[in-house]
C-alpha cells in the first residue's frame, strides 16, 4: 500500500485523548494515549453527516488534501468536494491507526510514565482498539451516529470490528478488500515479513535508535508487501522482463546485482518505505491482522451484523486480490445479506490486486458514490 | 519444493567430469567441473531407451530409492518399477544441477586450482548451463539419443533449453510445471528471497563457513519458497487459522512469537533447508531461473522446437500455481503445436500449486504414464 504522508511541513492533524489508563482488546492496558486524524467538509448542526474512515496498515490519517496540509493524501481522487466521498455533503474523518506512527499512540510514540520511546513495551494492539480509538475520536468530537464507517485492507479488518463493538453507530458500512478473518496464506506472509525485521540485528529487540532502524528487514518486509499488493497479471503488464536501466542498478555482492526493472521498482518502494514507517508499529499492526476474527464477536457472522442496526452495508473485493481473496469478501457479504442488511456486492476485476482501491479509482469511485448517494 | 537428499550413509551417485576447460553460457569458464548423476534400470543394447531428468531448485540426483541407496528419493512415488517412469522398460538418469550443493561442482565445492571452496568466485550458471551437465553425462555414458527428456520446475526449463542446445538428441519432451521466461512475479518474489541472503550478515561476502552459513537469510528465503510454491486454496485446507501446537512455538522477542500452525509449518520446513542447502548454490540456481529467456535460442518458440526434432511432447501446469503460472504452460504447448510437434498439454486442477508434481500423485502419474506408453 502506499506510504503514509507525514512531516513537519504542514500539519493538519489534530488530536483526541484517550481514557487515561485505557484497557485493551487482548489484555494490556495503555495510559495517556491519543489518537491523531484529520477531517474534512462540516459537521452539519444535527451532527448527522459525519463518515468515520479506516485506514490500511501504512498510511496516515492524511487522506486527501486540505487547506491546513495541501499535500496530496493517500485517497486524493476519492475524497473531496464533488468526489465519490463527497465533502460538500459529507464531514470526513480519518483515523491514524492506534499502534501506528503518525500522530497516534504507538511503540515509537513517548511513553507518558517514563518519557521514553515505547517500543516493544507498548502494549498488544488489535484490531478492536483500532476500532476504539475511532471511536474515542467520535465521542471528542461529540458525534453519536455514522452516516457510513468505510475501512479499505486493514481498514476494512476494523470498520467490521467497529461495527461489532458499536452496534448503534454506524447507519452503513463500507468494507473494502477487507476480511473477517485473515487467510493462512496471508499470516503466513505477514509472518515472514515480521521475521525479517525481528532477525535484523539492528532491530536490537525494539530498541533501535529511530536513526538506525532495521533497515534490512523493514526494506524485505516491504519488497514482499508490494509483490503481493498487486498481482502477476499487473507485473506481466507493466514490468514484463525489461531490464533495469544501467543507472539504477544498486550493486549487491557476488554478482547478485538488480538486473530486471521490477527489482528496481522493488527497490524506489522499499527505501521510501524505510524513510517513512517505523518498525515495531509495522509489527504491531501486521500481528494484529493476522490475530483478527470477527467470530469472537458473537457466534455468526450473520449474528454480529443483526446486532449492528445497519440500513445498508457495500462489501467490495478485487478479483485478482491475493491477500484478502474475494471469496473473503463473498462471506463477509453472505453474513451481512443473512444479517437482513441492504448489502451490494461489488466484484471488481481490476488487474491491480489488494492495491485496487489505490489505484483503480475508475472502478472504485462508481461504486462508493453510488452507495452514498443512494442509501 | 522438497528438499534434496544427502547424507554419507549410502550413495547411488555416479560422477562424469566436464570438459576441463569448460566456457559456460553467460560467458565465464569453469575448470575442473564435474556433474553427480544417479540411474535407475538398465540400458538396452541398442543403447535407446534412456530417459534424462532433471530437477528443481533444490533436489539432489536421488530421485528414488535404489539397491545402492533404499533411502526414498524425491520423486519415489513416480519412478520405478511399473510406476509412470517405468525402470523396467526405461534407463532413467537424474542430474544433479551445475551449481547446486550435492556432488556436481558449484559454489560449495573445492576449485580445485586453489584446492579451497568456490564460493562467488564460481562463474555464473545458466539454466543452458545446467542442461549442458545433462549432455555431457550422456557423452559419459556414450549415448546419443533420449527416449524422454524430463524436467520438473527449474528442470522444466532446463529441458526447455536442452531441447534448443542439443536438438538432435530427445526424441520426446516432458516439460512440468516449467516456462520459457521467468515471469515478473516470480523474478520479484526470487530477488527478495536472495536479498534475504546477500544482506545477512552471516553471508560474509559468500565466505562463510559451512558449519556458519546464513541460517537467517536462509531460513526467510525457504519460508518464503514455501509459501508460493503451493497454493491459498491448500493452506486453507491444510491448516486454515488453526493455532500452534504450544509445544511447538519457537520463542520470539517482544511478543512476536507463532501464533498460527502454519507458522509452524513454515518453520520445520525452513530448518530442514538451512542444514541440507548451500546459500550460495541457492543463490546461483535462483538468479539462473530469473535470468533464463528461451528465446536467446531463436526468434520465435516455434522456430526453436521446429529445430528441435521431437517426436511428441508432454506439457503439464497447474492451475493453482503462482510462481510458474498456467498461462507460461500454455505459451510453452503452443509453441510446440506451431511448430508442427504432437503435443499434449495437461492443464491439472491440483490444489498444491507449484509444488503439485511432488504430491498430487494421483494426477501427475496417468498424464506421464499415458504419454510414455503411447509414444
Amino acid at each position: 500500500m502506499d506510504d503514509g504522508v507525514a512531516g513537519p511541513v504542514q500539519d493538519a492533524r489534530q488530536y483526541a485523548e484517550l481514557p487515561a489508563h485505557m484497557r485493551l482488546y487482548r489484555g494490556g492496558e495503555l495510559s495517556g494515549g491519543r489518537i491523531a486524524f484529520e477531517t474534512w467538509g462540516r459537521l452539519s448542526s444535527q451532527r448527522d453527516n459525519a463518515i468515520l474512515l479506516f485506514t490500511g496498515l501504512s498510511p496516515a490519517a492524511h487522506a486527501a488534501s486540505s487547506t491546513a496540509d495541501p499535500r496530496d493524501g493517500w485517497w486524493e481522487a476519492m475524497l473531496g468536494p464533488g468526489l465519490a466521498i463527497d465533502t460538500d455533503r459529507y464531514f470526513v474523518i480519518c483515523i491514524n491507526s492506534l499502534g501506528g506512527c503518525f500522530g497516534s499512540s504507538g511503540p515509537a510514540s513517548i511513553d507518558p510514565g517514563t518519557g521514553e520511546r515505547w517500543g516493544v513495551r507498548f502494549p498488544e494492539v488489535a484490531v478492536e482498539d483500532i476500532a476504539r480509538g475511532g471511536f474515542e475520536v467520535l465521542r471528542h468530537l461529540r458525534i453519536r451516529q455514522l452516516a457510513a464507517v468505510i475501512g479499505p485492507s486493514l481498514g476494512g479488518m476494523v470498520v467490521l470490528s467497529f461495527v461489532a463493538q458499536y452496534p448503534d453507530v454506524a447507519r452503513r458500512l463500507v468494507c473494502i478488500s477487507g476480511t473477517a478473518a485473515a487467510a493462512p496464506v496471508a499470516i503466513a506472509l505477514r509472518s515472514v515479513q515480521r521475521e525479517a525485521i525481528l532477525r535484523d540485528p539492528q532491530w536490537k529487540g525494539g530498541n533501535y535508535h529511530p536513526d538506525e532502524p532495521p533497515r534490512t528487514g523493514m526494506r524485505l518486509a516491504r519488497k514482499l508487501g508490494t509483490v503481493t499488493y498487486r498481482s502477476a497479471a499487473e507485473w506481466n503488464q507493466r514490468f514484463g522482463r525489461e531490464p533495469l536501466a544501467a543507472s539504477r542498478v544498486t550493486a549487491l555482492p557476488g554478482g547478485f546485482s538488480p538486473h530486471f526493472a521490477i527489482e528496481g521498482y522493488l527497490e524506489s518502494q522499499a527505501e521510501r518505505f524505510v524513510r517513512s514507517f517505523d518498525a515495531n508499529s509495522y509489527l504491531y499492526l501486521s500481528r494484529a491482522m493476522d490475530r483478527f476474527e470477527l467470530l469472537e464477536h458473537g457466534p455468526s457472522l450473520a449474528a454480529i451484523f443483526a446486532r449492528a442496526q445497519l440500513e445498508a452495508a457495500l462489501v467490495i473485493g478485487v478479483e485478482s486480490d491475493f491477500l484478502f481473496a474475494i471469496g473473503e469478501q463473498a462471506t463477509v457479504a453472505a453474513g451481512l445479506e443473512t444479517a437482513g442488511v441492504p448489502t451490494t456486492f461489488a466484484r471488481l476485476a481490476s488487474v491491480e490486486g489488494h492495491d485496487a482501491f489505490l489505484v483503480d479509482i475508475a472502478s472504485f469511485d462508481p461504486a462508493i458514490r453510488r452507495f452514498l448517494a443512494a442509501n
